[in-house]
């Protein structure tokens, strides 16, 4: 979690508001620049003074993952999360076979950019489906399937609790309490991947934090909820534009000893992905600044 | 949950595919004809065998409580309930107050029109609010104000879990258990308005249905899930177009020994709203047949 940039990069840094905040915990998940390439979004951030990046599987994939490691342990970026697996939207087959395997391939990316956890976002139901508690015994084999390569690879299966909104497609692991029993059933080599977005309508989600403790949340992404929302799936909101309790949150995550990454991740047709993803790195700084804090520094 | 419905009407039922079903549980909820007035709607509901009539406050208001009480009276519909109660999002004051005296005067209508339950649809966070929990707890202490008024009315306060993705406005009672430990602690003259829609996606809907007996589930709403979701409010889908295993339900709700309402309630812009309201009303009794025969009738 220690950054080593060199003083020539430094000294690009812009101004982005408190030039002396420590990002050293603070990622920022690319998706939030989608225009910019791994290369670009790299050293983007890195410029800016940015702990860490967040990747996603098709922009290593672009550059091929020996490039991006390179590029990422160049900068001395660290590595949260590779987002995501392959969803499985089938009941099994041949289809299912190819798609643990390339979830064995991404793991192997995930370990070769030094990612400490792959981001589990499964897929919810076979074409035609209705069942939905099938759909999660599924995903649970696969999990279980996948587990021995992840350990050898040494990358955690973060198993990412989605909005009730992408239980039919994108995920049908939706709430905090349902991925922490999974965790526990499943043992090492498994984790959380907290999101403010999907979790921060949920009545139990802090007694779940409290439970999980600090060495089962992976990694905590920082976003916002905006009202009303515009789009179900590209309307997240800046940290701050929204009605998110973030502060609360940290508070509470300092409380239970969690001194992981955060990480901005943010989907937003109508906004933020139309703007100059320098301004949208700055800002995102800006925002976060007050939140990612080391332990026993925050406001 | 009787009907009492002249034979010159019933007479007039055009064919919707099973004439011989027995609708006697099954209601419809006018926002899903929302082009008719109420008096429409009870007659057009009515003239096709449905037994009961989800009503709105506007409507009712529209034509006043006591011709609308008599309208459906004359047709023989039950009313299963009264959609809703103000949103109430407001942090006390006037404001807050004026939100009660309102929730008691729709209280009182809907013991005029023999609507059993109001449906509680409370509304979330006060404008700039970030602490979803004072909301939480704001909700609790007016339900406790208002539940004297509604037992002396007769009336059930209906509360309704929201889907998550309206917490921050229309509701901040997202699930079936949040709602059921509520009910638990107000105790008598109130209990659950589940609605499929909803409460789909949550692992413990079914846990929660059966702890909470027949006796607390105060009607059940039928709806599905459409994939993709276009609009984060209005596009929800017809019984058996979306993803919802609502036999699976159907005979949890039997298991339980549930034998209230059924009532098909649909927010659609993009396509039932904009058809011709006797067509969606056939349909909707074609689709919801199969899930609405008295008990030890199902299929």
């Amino acid at each position: 979690m220690t950054r080593d940039v060199p003083d020539s990069v430094i000294s690009e840094v812009p101004a982005h508001g408190d030039a002396s905040a420590d990002l050293s915990r603070f990622a920022i998940n690319q998706i939030t620049t989608r225009s910019l390439s791994l290369k670009e979004a790299v050293e983007t951030y890195a410029r800016h003074g940015v702990g860490g990046i967040g990747v996603w599987t098709n922009y290593a994939d672009e550059m091929g993952g020996a490039a991006a490691a390179r590029v990422i342990r160049d900068a001395g970026l660290f590595v949260p999360c590779l987002c995501t697996s392959q969803w499985v939207n089938v009941t099994g087959g041949v289809a299912l076979a190819r798609a643990i395997e390339e979830n064995r391939r991404r793991i192997d990316l995930a370990a070769e950019i030094g990612a400490a956890t792959l981001v589990m976002v499964p897929g919810g139901l076979a074409a035609g489906e209705k069942d939905l508690s099938a759909a999660r015994g599924r995903v649970e084999e696969a999990l279980d399937a996948l587990l021995p390569h992840a350990r050898a690879a040494g990358v955690a299966l973060g198993l990412e609790p989605l909005h009730p909104m992408y239980a039919a497609e994108r995920s049908c692991l939706n709430t905090f309490a349902q991925c922490l029993d999974l965790v526990e059933r499943l043992g090492a080599g498994t984790g959380i991947v907290a999101d403010l977005y999907h979790c921060w309508w949920d009545p139990e989600f802090p007694a779940g934090l409290r439970k999980a403790g600090p060495e089962r949340v992976l990694t905590f992404h920082l976003c916002d909820w905006l009202t009303p929302t515009r789009d179900v799936y590209q309307d997240r909101g800046m940290v701050g534009d929204g009605v998110i309790d973030i502060a609360f949150y940290r508070r509470l995550l300092d409380a239970i000893g969690y001194d992981g990454p955060f990480e901005i991740e943010i989907f937003s047709k109508f906004d933020w992905w139309l703007r100059d993803p320098q301004e949208v790195t700055r800002i995102s700084i800006e925002r976060c600044a007050p939140f990612v804090a080391p332990r026993g520094r925050a406001p």
